[in-house]
């Protein structure tokens, strides 16, 4: 299943580390702070497992997101640089 | 439905100006650049509307995604301060 991982990680060490990790489960980064890939319901109990250590601060959070066909079909994005989150999703060149 | 909204703007003005209209459409914030809200499906298309005109950097985006009760209910966040999706997904206190 698509899944989306979005962060808020205050120290910047800490942030690449975890995005370095997202990469290696062979997620895409499609913003500053958000990644998205296939990633079965194991991979994702990994991965949150693996992620809970980038989270320190009370100010950090990791959202770990599946998105089913439907969501990812009605899903918007708006963009001048060709940014989408899959091929499915609506993109508008705006 | 509820809605995630995820943005990348690289002009700190229209990243704050899209931010406050986002609070007007009754999103709340829940990372630095990311909010969430119940929107229906026009709301949605008018707020892809009225948001496009923040993106105008080829590096700006903003990814408008409604979010099921199944993705919720299946989504995990990883926090210590409360950050939270919705009350359905899984917050885990690392």
């Amino acid at each position: 299943m698509m899944c989306l991982v979005i962060y808020d990680i205050t120290d910047d060490k800490r942030r690449n580390k975890l995005a370095a990790m997202l990469k290696v489960f062979g997620l895409a980064r499609i913003q500053y702070s958000a990644f998205r890939g296939e990633l079965n319901s194991n991979d994702r109990m990994v991965l949150a497992k693996k992620a809970s250590q980038f989270v320190e601060d009370e100010k950090d959070s990791i959202f770990i997101i599946p998105l089913c066909d439907r969501c990812l079909g009605t899903a918007t994005v708006l963009s001048k640089g060709g940014a989408c989150l899959v091929k499915e999703s609506k993109v508008q060149i705006v």
